[in-house]
């Protein structure tokens, strides 16, 4: 089946933003980007309420940024959001509390980092019906560099590319299988990358979506000089 | 021994100026680079006329643009460039051209992307040191994206990217070993991703030198806005 002959399914989001930025030296969530003067998150969450597709949004955050959350919903419009919770210990743990708070109609569930903010409305919706069809679905884009194994300081050796790619989010999938597998994950302490990982893991096949590559995780402040400056140039196009 | 104890050796240098950019739509080599009008290529340049390790330099580009290359030569008085070549049908040709036209009393040569503008003197130089003590050293960088192993489409598992690295330029090799590198690899027509992976296959250990996040190569118009935002951050500084 295309993905313009599917029938849009009820699809809501889990945006994580309970990182510190330890790398960036602050927390460049609730940081305004450039001279634009708007935060980073906000930037992120405006794109799922732009995106069609997109019913509800659940953001997990820090206890001591609820407030903050709140006045950005308020700031932006962004009518979407559903809930504002706080998140766990880890990555995972705040991914599963957006889980459960998810409707229980919900046919995709879509996860995202509050820090890429430069995710289209249109990769969502692709990332959406990827996953309608195949259960999981994922954005990601193929390694263009040249990559090195590298032991003790030394090449070992070069490593073929050509089956390669750069997961990034969002990343969907039927909301029974990722809870099932984040769980499964949890109980036998596996540390995971992405939870796309948790889906592999029990070998369900996860689709790789082509993602885009101004869609960028901020986290290094070479990151920060890039969207902004990416945002400067598309201006009020978006 | 220490970097710092080191009796530097003589060090030049082959820049490559070949590509026909076709990923970007034009030639971005010779292209001003933002405001600053200057030409990418000269940015690169620059930062080896400022490297005091670094005697001469050698540039292979295209035949018609030798006479851009000399112009930009003389505009920015880029003293330490002692030849501009035409280089050959590959990568790989061009730099074995610029190898050849070397010093014969170089101790180390230094090989370097001519669309990789943001590198800096220091660390040139510390490619040199390391490639003084090893023989062989590349800038790299630690994977920090979750890289996944794609079949058909889907995901076939992610890969554990603790041991892997990014590579960048500069590399440097002892002139000696990379010539027999590059000239066993034409004759067995390997298809190299970089210059390093010749001297891998001899099975020379080629060091890591920890890079630069901002030493990207420019392919893709989103470098192009990195670059320039990165530059007119820099401003004078650089």
């Amino acid at each position: 089946m295309k993905r313009s002959e599917l029938k849009p399914k009820i699809a809501n989001a889990v945006i994580t933003a309970a990182g510190y930025g330890t790398r960036m030296g602050f927390d460049k969530l609730f940081t305004p980007l450039g001279e634009s003067g708007i935060p980073l998150l906000a930037v992120t969450l405006r794109a799922f309420e732009n995106c069609a597709l997109i019913r509800g949004v659940v953001v997990v955050t820090r206890s001591e940024r609820i407030a903050d959350t709140n006045a950005i919903r308020k700031a932006y419009g962004l009518s979407k959001i559903t809930h504002i919770l706080t998140g766990g210990e880890t990555r995972s743990e705040s991914v599963q509390t957006g889980l459960y708070a998810l409707a229980a109609d919900t046919d995709i569930a879509v996860i995202h980092d509050g820090a890429r903010p430069l995710v289209t409305p249109k990769l969502i919706a692709n990332v959406i019906l990827d996953a309608s069809v195949h259960g999981a679905a994922i954005a990601a884009i193929p390694v263009s560099d040249t990559v090195k194994h590298v032991m003790n300081g030394s090449v070992k050796r070069t490593v073929p590319r050509k089956t390669l790619y750069r997961a990034q989010t969002p990343q969907a999938f039927e909301p029974g299988l990722i809870k099932a597998a984040l769980h499964s994950a949890s109980e036998n302490d596996t540390a995971l990358t992405d939870d796309a990982e948790a889906a592999e893991i029990l070998g369900f096949p996860v689709k790789i979506t082509e993602g885009e590559r101004a869609n960028i995780k901020i986290t290094y402040p070479e990151d920060l000089i890039f969207a902004e400056a990416y945002l400067e140039r598309l201006g009020n196009a978006r």
